[in-house]
Order: C-alpha cells, then structure tokens, then sequence
C-alpha cells in the first residue's frame, strides 16, 4: 500500500521495524540510510532478518524516494530539521523521536535539553497512541510516534476512563525497562554488560523525558486538568520489554469493577489484552509482540494497575506500523498479525 | 564469644550465614541440621565455603549442643513448634521465620496461612532490626529476623523520623527481588531458568505476607497510627538484591532536607549507607554486602525514597549475625566487617 | 498444501514450530494435543502465538484428521509406538524424537536407555537433514528429524566433503547449548534459575544420545568408515542457540582452502550461510531464524570448524518445516523465509 | 608480613586483590593507585569492599612506598617499563600482565603485538603457578603470574604428569570464560549487555596470546618437547569464571587410573579439588574462591579433562596473593582460606 523510507534504520527501533515489514507484503521499504552503515547491504548489516530483496544503506543526506512515507528513526537534532523537510515536500512523515509530542515549548527544551527551532510544526503532529486517537491518526499526515514508557503508562489509564470522575489528580508510575528501552545502544559504561547483569537500578527519577509527555496525555478525552505525575524509570538486566506499576488513588472507592472497564473499553482493540489479575502479566507474554497487556487489583480507593508492553514493538516500531497501516488505509493489524 | 547450631543450614539463608561465619573466630558453629542432606560432611554439599573444620549436617530431630544459640532457618511451621521448645530449654534463640513477628493473630494466621498454637510466644520476641531495636536486642533471648523486603522498606522510613508529623498515613512501596528473596528455592516452574531469564513480573500484589509486618513496624517511635500500605513485590531476574522506591506524601511540603535528616539519623550505623542521590543505588553496591543504601529525591510534598540490600546477607543472614554479635556481647560487625 | 496434526504441541518445540506456521497460510495446522493442556485454548496457552484461528488442545489418544501429517513432538516412548500407528494408518510423519535415527538397534537401545519394540520402523525413516538427504525427503512418508546438536556438527563436516580423503577418522565436537536445547524443559534442580545463571558445565561427556547419531551420518556419501567421535556437551546460561567448536585433523595440509569449499558446497542452500571468519559465528545471529551459520580456520594440518544454529528452529521445528514443505511438494522454504 | 602497593586498583583484577586483602591482616596495603580514579577514596570507589582503612588512589607515577611489594595490575605496556624500575630499586615485585612470562622475544612480542624493550628481565622472572614453582617462587624476588586460560590448562596436564609418557604432542584446549576473563573491561560493544547477553561466540580462534603461554609451559618436568597447542577461547555471557575442556590422545590406553593420579598428584595441595566426575564440574563452585577443580573421562586412548577456576581469584589476584605468601613466608592460604 505504501513505499516505505526508514531514516536511522541501524538502530534499535530502525531494526525492529525492518524485521517487522520482512514478515509482510502490503508494504514495500524502498529506502533506508545510516550515516554509519552506508553502502552495506541490508543482509550484511542484519543477517537475521531475512528480508525479502537486498537493500543498501544510504547516507541521510542522500535523496528519498518521491511519495513514501518517511519514517524517522534518528536522533532528536535531526528529527528538528527533517520531519519539517519531508513534510514541506510532501511526505507522510512518522516521527520515532521525542521532539514533536510535547505542547509546551518550554517544557520540551527542557525535557530534551535543546533549542527546538521548528517548533510550530508541533502543532501539526498527531500523538500516535492509535487507541485514543485513530480517527486523527487515519487522515495524518504527520505522526509522532509516542514514547515506550509513556504507551506503557497513558493507555491502561485512558482504558479506565469510565472510573475517572473520582480520581484524584496524582499518579505514581513506577516503570520498568529493558536495556534496549533505556537507551542502551550508547557504548557506556553503565550499559555494559558488567554494569547491568545482576544489577537493577533507578535512572532519572522524576526527571525522564517521558513525565511531562505522560503528564500531557494522561487526563484525554477526561475532564481531569494538571495532574501529578511521579515517573520512576528503572533499569532490568534484560534486553527488551517494559513493565508499570501504577498506583491510582479515588476520593471514594469505585463501585464499577474497574477489570470490566477494561474489558468494555478495550473489547475492539486488536492489540489489547486483558489478563485475569495483575500477577499474570509479565514481560515474556509481551515480547515480540504489539501487545499491551493490562490487569488491576483494587484495595478500598487504590487501584494497582500492572501493564506491559514490548518497547521495540508496541513501544517504538510496531506501534510505528500501526500507525503506517491506519495513515495509508491498509489494515490495521497487516504485518503485526496474521 | 557463641557457639551456635544452624537449624536448616542447607538452605539459602542457611548457607549464607555459614559462609559470613566462616570469616571469622569469634563465634564457633557447632551444630547444623537439615532433613534433606543429614549425614553429609559440609564441604560435600558447599565446597565453596572454606570452613575451618568439617562440620556434619545432622537431622533437624537430633540433640542440640546445650547452650548453644539455635538459628532457626526452617520452614515457618517447623518454628512455631522449635522456637518455644528451646527457649524453654534455656538457649537463645534467633528466628528467621516469619511466625513470629506479628502481634495481631488474626493477621499473623491469614499472612502466612497457617494455625499458630504457640501465639503466646509472639511476646517475647524482639523484632531484629538493630537500627531500631539495639538495645533491646542486646538483653533478648529471643530474637524475631524481620523479613528482607520488611527491612529494605521500615528502616529508610525509620531514618527519616524527624520529618514524620507531617507525612499522611499512606506509603507505597514498590520493591524489586532477585530470586533468592522472592522464594526461589522451590523447583516450580516458575523459578525455572526459562521462567525467570529476560523476563519480569509482579506478584502478590497487595497480598504478601511482609505487607502486614511493613504495616506493624513502620511507623515505630512516631506518633503515627494505622498507615495505609501499599507493597507490590516484583521478580527480577537475578539472584540476590532487593531494591525498593518507597512514595512518601507530606500535607505540606517538608522544609528540612531529607537527605540531611537521613545523614544525621545514621551516622552512628555502621551499615547504613546514605548515597549521594537515589540513582546511586544499586544492587551491585550491596550484593555480599550487611549494607543497606539509601538516598531521597523529593518535589514538592513528595519523596522518593529508594533504598537497596542484599536479601540473604542484611536481609536475613547478615541481619541475624548483626543480632547474634548483640545478643552475645560480640562487637556488631563481627563477621560481617573486617 | 498441507493439513496438519501437531502432537505434543506443548512443549518448547511443538511451541515453535506452531508459532513458525502462524506466519504462513500453505500449511493448516488442524490438530495439536498435550494431555498436560487439553481442553484449553491455544490463545489462553501461548499468547504470544498470534494464530490465524483459535486452536484446542486434545488429547493425545484423541482422533486425528484423516490424511493429516503428523508432526510427533512427543516423549521417545511415546513416539515409538505412536509413529508406526500413523504410518500404517496411511499418514506422513515426521518424528521429532530421537527413536528412529539410528540403525544398530543395542545403540539405539543403550543411547536412549529404552526398549525398541518397533525398531523395524527405522528402515522406513529418512534422516531430515534436506541438504544431504533431500531427494530422499521429497518422496518419503517418514521422516525423523535429526537432533540439534547432531544438525550443528554433522552438516558442517558434510558441507566439506571434497576435502575428506585425508581425514583422519577422529572428529572432536565441543558443543554448548542452551537451555531448551539440553533438554531444560523438566523442573529438575539443575534447571532453575539458581543453577543456570551465571554458570556453566558439561553435561554426559562422551555419553550422550547424540554421538552415536552424528557417528552415524558424519561419514554420508564419504569413503570414510567407522569414525572416532568425541561429543562433549556443555550447557550455557542463555534460552536458545547451540554453537559446536568442531576439531579435524588430516593427514597431510589440505591444499584446497576450506572456506572456498564451503561457499561451493552452500551456494544453493538457502538455509547455510557461511560467514566470513569463525569469529563473526555467534548465536544472536542464528536465533530465532532457520539458518545454520558455518565459518572455518585452517592450520597446518588441521581445520578448526565453528558452526552455530537455533536448536528449537534449524535444530527442531524450522527443519521439520523443511522437511514438511518437502514432503507436501511446498517451496522448501515456506514459512522459514519470506 | 608485607606491604603491599597495588599499581592499577581500579581494574578487576586489582579490586580483586583489594577484597582478598580486606578480609586477612597478615598484609597490609599501603598504597593503591590509578590513573583516573586519582584523589578519590577506596569507599567512594568500591563501597562494597570494607576495607579496614580508608587508602586514597593514588596517579602511577607517584612515589611507591619504600620496601613495598609492587603488585603490577596495569596494561603491557607499563609493566614493561614498571616492572624493571621497581625491581632495580629493590622491590619485590608481582607482574600481572602477561609481557614477562614468554622466553622467545619474536613469539612475544606477535603475541602481544609489542616492542619488549626490557626482554632481558624475562630471565629473572619465576612463572607464577605456585604449584609447578612452589619453590623457586618462594626465593624469588619477581613472579610473572599467569594468564587465567593458561593456568585453567596448564595445571590440570601438570597434574597428569604420571601419565606424559604416552602423550601424543598435539594439545586441543576449548576453553570458556566470562566477561572479566575475556577483557570486558574495555567499553566496546562486543561487551555492552546487548552484545553479551543470549549470546556466545569464539574469539581469537587459534591466536589467543595465551596459546604461545600453554605452549611454553604445558610439559614442564616431563619429556614431552614443542606440543602443538589448539587453544580456542569462547566468550560466555557470565561475569567470572573459566571452564576449560581438554582433549588429550596417548599413542595407547592409558593403564592406570587418570582419576588415581590427579588424586594423587594434588593430595597436598590446598587449592586443588578432584571432584568425582568432569559433569561434577562447574563454574559455580570456584566462583569467588582460589579453587582448580578438575575431573577427566578416558575412553580409550583419549582424555577429556575438564577444570574450572575463578579468572578473578586463581586465575589472576587470589593466585598473586598465594605467590605474595610465599615470596613473604607467609602461610600459602592467607587470605584465601580461614
């Protein structure tokens, strides 16, 4: 249905969509580029994905394919400067970075720690999570694709929304990832394996860039305002995954089961799950797939509500996908399900 | 300064207090039991340990030496039972079951799913955290070891003391456990390599037996009554750590700094640990280690407390040897600092 | 092109190889059984299979669907009377066990500690390895499909045929394997999660069922007769994956270069990929994919042979689906390749 | 007995030494440096060990106590020039590095791809297996410790010594080792978690620059001259340990029991175990501790000797510190054993 160009696509997320679209055929990836693998072949670089033809690394420099769909997959600097050009010329753009989610100028430079020079272009991005925002999302041009944590947080939360009248403004989200997730494709020393195998640790407590963008998309579609967020990431010697912790507090308790919330709420939803009780997500269920996985326990006002998510797939690439199927009129499951 | 006799010395917590013995000459192990490897000299079942002398395991039934203090590493209905009959016999006696640390029956029998018939006994131990109970411990017969998550969550709240009158009387705890904390000596399918590798989960979520025990000791020596807790235990791939990110919500927003009141309450605790921020913690720094490290991040009415131990050593070996050097008049760090 | 019966589609290769078909429509797969999971769902069970059509588990003694091939995942035992039954009942099988690969029965017998009451079977099996076997595969109603490490060490040697007149009849394979390659799936001790992590060991040295299968086909459409071969197993602390360090010596230098054999030899194979040094074989590159990676140093008189490949895909499951699409007159690569 | 300089306590090897010391007063440390962790404190560097005085890291280049034994922990090419300067002052010294223990200039300096400008010093070094050269080490003034893989095939051959005389010259050692074995300090991909993790892979297949240190002293006291060595190193996704499988072939069957002479060849050693079987072998059972722990398997005129050592401890500082007893007359197991 679509050509596709990935922008970045030696990276993690580049990776895993490229794997993604070597299992379909509606699309077609005409186009890839790493400034670092330029002039490798695709079964070179990735032996083990087997793709269908041999692409060649291009530079990012180098010219995109007239009408496909431009996927960025590359740093926050450059996503500034190319989701404008590509859009300007007349591409579908999907944006993988952080720098076109957040409303609040201020607040994004100071999440991201740059001066964004392209900031009016925030405004024509559509926050990517399709369960909340799929009618927009089908008629985008510009999508930017939301965080791995922030997925993992906002949409067990949105899926509650019946329960929301009563919740008083203060979450707490205590996350925790994979490597692959925290950014460990930096060679440093604190992603080494010696640094975190056997280890777990805390990283940026109540300082991470994807707060403020929870924090803006917690409360749609509700009537809440300004909520609390208390973000927590953690670090878990494993490669791929993330699993939140999330506490909810009601003025009063809830009389409406909140697990049949979400089984209302999610029951035409091909890429969530429910599961019996909160004990039974776990990171294994979820990876490899596009699947959020959801449970709660309520105690008197409080609810736990337990999510996990692939943060290469439902985090990152294929929610990507998703968001490629629904903006080109393909299925929206082609290349996540069979 | 002790001879002791290790009942269930085959175990994790077992072997761990026979390895941190077999550092030092101040106490002599003179008796170890378990049902399961009776007859075996110690140096067949852990070559590891470097044990100055051969020690034999014997059946939990045989003869204690008298006087000797009796570590109770046993399943928590075997120390209902053993707990009173050698304290009637005149030993000391440290216990690192759980039966005997709650004073509410009620609570104590549904925590641990079980009949107590020796309730009455609950009196007379002392609750073995040294940082908050020194001095009772030093004249105690009986010692109650807390539980490992108990100690990573009471005793940074503990230290934090001063800044109580204002805190609201609701604490979420989220703690991660390796393996060896979280129970991983059974064979189930569950703590196979497969179930526990790259993988993550939570588990009794509001539900765990250390909930009721956080809830008893936690607010020991402030003037707070009935605190709402909230413990949700995960399972992290590894073998021994517990990490624990604490929420405390004060009505106003505390005006000393936390970091400072943490300093000055432990100055004086040689195995406390107060890191500069939160994201220094790490289990790496307490594994094999007595220590427990602790920093606070706050923002506005709320802190973020994570504190991290190494479940076998300060949370239950290391622990009960602290107890074992007070109870006998031993210098506190004997065995477990040089 | 085929219609397919799975039995013991529980276990971690009838696992694989339905999460394999789930990414193909040649092949229907009909009917799976596991007496341990029968009557549930295949969603509820593997939730990460995203299947075209939800499955039911029978019952192994349930009926199978007439004309159906059938893929035996089951026990030896089981697979020894189950195998004759469907064959005489007019189904093509593929036997996944171990009971029908060797020749000499006391061998058999002794290496699978069993009683062979059906050995005359055997003359009726082809051995599946499609690129020594595969004209044999394509007209066969048997096929049993060799083991993992087997795969990993004779396929190698086959692939380097032209230089084997010099062979010294005396073959090293130093073997590791992960967990669900050394047959991790039985709760036993040495199995969890304590007794893998961060560990490492042989396992049956020169006494496992292996060596007699890979003594058996290593010599195929050589001159060479009656082979020493020393086989030692080892296990490693990861899922997936087994890489064999194999020894050759001959008795002069070879003069051929033996990587240039090998790209001859592979060079219509769509399944062996033969890397540029032993060095670039590791198992990330073979996970999860059909491929057999094979690379090879040279000095002096011998040749040292590093190959690697996904015990449960080219090992198990991706290899019976070679051998299935084979036998249906399906492209070889259905399923395995886009 | 000594005092003791540690140059280059930053790196594993040196912490290693730190924490064995940490736990003996036979020796004391009086002065510990490291480039760039210069001006800091031990306990702000490795809070985990408790050491009994707080060293300050001092730069290389700073003066090294006077009388000091000079452990050097530092890159080949420092102890090149370190080792003869601290010699030529007067101090004992122990060379970690493996730049003084090859007597062939050329073989060397390939080896270590390095110009050796003090060759003439490899003469007064003594190799460093305390078991081999237990008495010229105790008289020597300079000790050349061996590499980790050398010592873990070295030993177990020497232990055969009984059997040599059948011994056909050609040595295949497939040795595995964890990260800090293999040189995971260095923060390059190949040792990020990613990179390590579900993963293995050989490395340096054939030109290990251990292979050359095998060759020189595997027949050391026997008849046996220039064996041909197959060393071939493999990278496991563990922290610490090495597990080597040794093949040796006899021109006829061995007539006494191999198991009887390693049993016998040990009796008075304090850091060798024979355990009953090569599968009794692992890497748990030798991590953190100064053990060798060998088995072997003969099946006719071949035996599979499989050893295990700590890299860490018997393969680099818990060898030093038994080199260091004996050099000072101290009793060979302090710090090592109770």
């Amino acid at each position: 249905m679509a050509e596709i160009s990935i922008l970045g696509a030696g990276g993690f997320t580049g990776k895993e969509l490229l794997s993604l679209l070597s299992h379909q055929s509606t699309h077609e990836v005409v186009h890839i580029t790493s400034d670092k693998l330029a002039g490798k072949t695709l079964s070179e670089v990735f032996p083990e994905i087997p793709f269908p033809k041999n692409l060649i690394f291009h530079k990012h420099e180098d010219v995109v394919p007239k009408k496909s769909l431009v996927v960025l997959a590359v740093p926050n600097e450059v996503s500034i400067e190319s989701a404008p050009k590509f859009l300007d010329a007349g591409h579908k753009v999907i944006d993988l970075s952080g720098v076109y989610r957040l409303h609040n100028q201020e607040t994004l430079e100071k999440a991201y720690k740059l001066k964004h020079t392209k900031f009016s272009y925030v405004e024509k991005a559509i926050f990517g999570i399709p369960e909340i925002f799929r009618d927009k999302i089908k008629g985008a041009d510009f999508v930017s694709n939301p965080g791995c944590f922030s997925t993992s947080v906002i949409l067990p939360v949105f899926l509650l929304n019946e329960l929301r009248k009563n919740l008083k403004p203060r979450i707490i989200a205590d996350s925790k990832s994979g490597v692959s997730g925290a950014g460990g494709r930096t060679e440093d020393a604190g992603f080494s394996y010696t640094g975190v195998y056997e280890n777990f640790r805390a990283y940026k407590i109540l300082t991470h860039q994807h707060e403020p963008e929870i924090q803006e998309y917690i409360y749609t579609n509700s009537d809440l305002k300004e909520p609390e967020v208390l973000f927590v990431p953690h670090l878990l010697p494993v490669f791929r995954g993330i699993l939140s912790t999330i506490f909810l507090e009601f003025e009063t308790e809830p009389t409406v089961d909140p697990m049949q919330v979400l089984l209302n709420s999610s029951k035409n939803e091909p890429f969530v799950r429910i599961l019996k009780t909160p004990e039974d997500i776990e990171l294994k269920k979820v990876q490899n797939t596009n699947f959020l996985d959801i449970a709660v326990r309520k105690r008197g006002n409080t609810l736990v509500v337990v999510s996990a998510l692939d943060n290469l797939v439902k985090g990152a690439a294929g929610q990507a996908l998703q968001n490629i199927n629904l903006m080109t009129g393909a299925k929206e499951t082609t290349g996540l399900l069979p």
